[in-house]
């Protein structure tokens, strides 16, 4: 894929070479101040890079206000229906705004957004979902990708002629592979960054596997620069398995990966609980080295996989292996083989100070 | 994708027109036949169609004999390391194995298995795993993938020499990118069926979000023939993501979609437990018809995706709207919505006589 021009929400790069960012949507009524920056702090802890605030109608405006002067995050306005909530949020100070430009009204009142957006030198979602596609471009025809692309291409055009050009796009769907083929689509058609998601993913189960599978199928062919998983869940959750997704694909920098194997009859410990609490006890190093982890339940692919990790602990019948990048350092007991590696883990994410890096 | 040859492992037929299946793999202790059995038995109930039983040694046998006689799916066995665990297992009416010929002996003890599982007509799984590729494809050179494509081509080449011709392979790795890349050459290469699965892929979150994105990220383009998502947890669960990634991608025939909204500052009612509901209750319709069921938390996309589903539900503050293909046909007071919605997808459900189809 080219590269895709860069835009920037507050600090935060999309597109050129930046990597690919994170995203969740506050879900605490935004009447709610507090609630709503407690929110976002949390998700800030999670790793979330740039939170989305829906603003419904106009009272609501002046705690968007209040959440804009105090949020830790950058924050992208959500608008529907009414431009005039679109200005004032840029009046605000929004770093970003998303309109679907199918339902905010008029072309003259789209040219205000633009004008602000532009003094303001703030990016633009261009949020289309297949939900909303004006029926012109042919919703319900054949290809309801190619009518979402046509729908967004058309509003990018009318972006372009009014001088706006700080531009991202997302083309939304429910369904997993009209999500995908609507992407690689757009994608060789204009250098603009991406947002992707599935929108309406539905439950944590359910909608991990589709967003696990859209977004992640579409980044594997390096599309997206950007990315929000959608769940009907709390948004920590969103964060958690959007990093995730970017962990898997080699595109977070640093974090700790752990490998393990399915149990099946040649498994000579008790596998599930072990590998569940050497992930727990992961999960506590906050470090940026980038380690492979690997925790194997016996001496078939054990040694072997274990042997490519940074450090491997496999497990015999009466013996735990450690092994560190393809050697063998240790034979030690089961019952004190999780608490070894947890030591040396620590160690390697140690400096000369003994702080973790 | 051109098509691929056909293999059948009992009646469950691989490749040609054949739909996507969905394997697993039991981890009870083999030499307890009851409590395989069992496992067994509710693997099938979850919806698995093909299992995989690891026989370890040769005191195995007798037990992989009893689990053959009565097992209520088709069963693979797997051998590694000793040759003759993989006669033994085919003369036990194994109806297929899985072998790794890099790890399984001389050239002629492979092609003793080779002549024995021709005499019985049952195929063989070529299953490469990047921890065992043999040094001289290049192992820990520029492209692993590659040296797993050449390491497994001339395992095939070996097999035809020998006409052995009922082949599937696999190329796990937990890497999913380099698995990918690996499949997707393979693929493009010959025209065996292909047997998908990332390997080690870890604990139920990080392992369901690798699976989807690999095994999901290669049936979007049409590569793949049978799946098993391998999880460091129950393999109940392991046919559950696997039968979801199948589902989302529209390869499962029949049964209910749910889609749901995300929460957002727009929702109206708590739709988290409401839509978790929902799920539970759908879970009870073993249903072959394809329906989708949307719940939607506000009026903005709610109303337009919902409308999309064969039934709909959206909320707005005071009320519950439900959609039937585009049609409003019910406002409802919302505590009532759930009931009324699965009333109206059990009425879908079942045929003129009031039984589910």
């Amino acid at each position: 894929m080219a590269m895709k021009q860069e835009i920037f929400i507050g600090p935060v790069g999309i597109g050129g070479s930046h990597p690919v960012s994170v995203q969740s949507m506050t879900s605490v009524p935004l009447a709610d101040v507090a609630a709503t920056l407690r929110q976002i702090q949390a998700l800030q802890t999670a790793g979330c890079d740039i939170v989305r605030v829906a603003i419904l109608d106009r009272d609501s405006l002046p705690y968007f206000g209040q959440v804009i002067a105090r949020s830790v995050l950058p924050v992208v306005a959500d608008i529907h229906f009414d431009a005039v909530l679109a200005l004032e949020a840029i009046g605000l100070g929004a770093q970003g705004i998303r309109i679907n430009p199918g339902n905010i009204g008029s072309p003259d009142k789209v040219k205000d957004i633009l004008r602000l957006a532009n003094e303001r030198e703030i990016p633009i979602r261009i949020g289309v979902n297949s939900g909303s596609i004006e029926k012109k471009y042919g919703h319900g025809t054949a290809s309801r990708a190619g009518a979402m692309v046509s729908s967004v291409m058309d509003k990018v055009k009318f972006f372009e002629d009014n001088g706006f050009f700080r531009i991202k796009i997302s083309l939304k769907s429910p369904d997993v592979p009209e999500t995908v083929h609507a992407y690689r689509l757009i994608a060789g058609q204009c250098n603009y960054p991406l947002h992707l998601g599935i929108t309406e993913a539905g439950t944590r189960f359910s909608g991990t596997i589709k967003s696990a599978i859209g977004i992640g199928g579409l980044l594997l062919d390096g599309i997206g620069n950007t990315i929000r998983v959608s769940l009907t869940a709390d948004p920590l959750e969103e964060v958690r398995v959007g990093r995730e997704i970017l962990r898997v694909l080699g595109l977070m920098p640093g974090g700790i990966e752990l490998i393990s194997c399915p149990t099946c009859g040649r498994t000579s410990v008790d596998l599930i609980p072990l590998v569940e609490e050497v992930e727990k006890r992961l999960n506590a190093f906050k470090t940026r080295k980038k380690l492979q982890v690997a925790v194997m339940g016996c001496e078939v692919n054990g040694p072997g996989e274990a042997r490519q990790a940074d450090i491997g602990l496999a497990f015999s019948r009466n013996k735990g292996y450690i092994f560190r990048k393809g050697h063998l350092i240790e034979k030690i007991a089961p019952a004190e083989a999780v608490d070894r590696l947890i030591e040396i883990v620590g160690e390697l994410c140690r400096d000369e100070a003994g702080k973790i890096t």
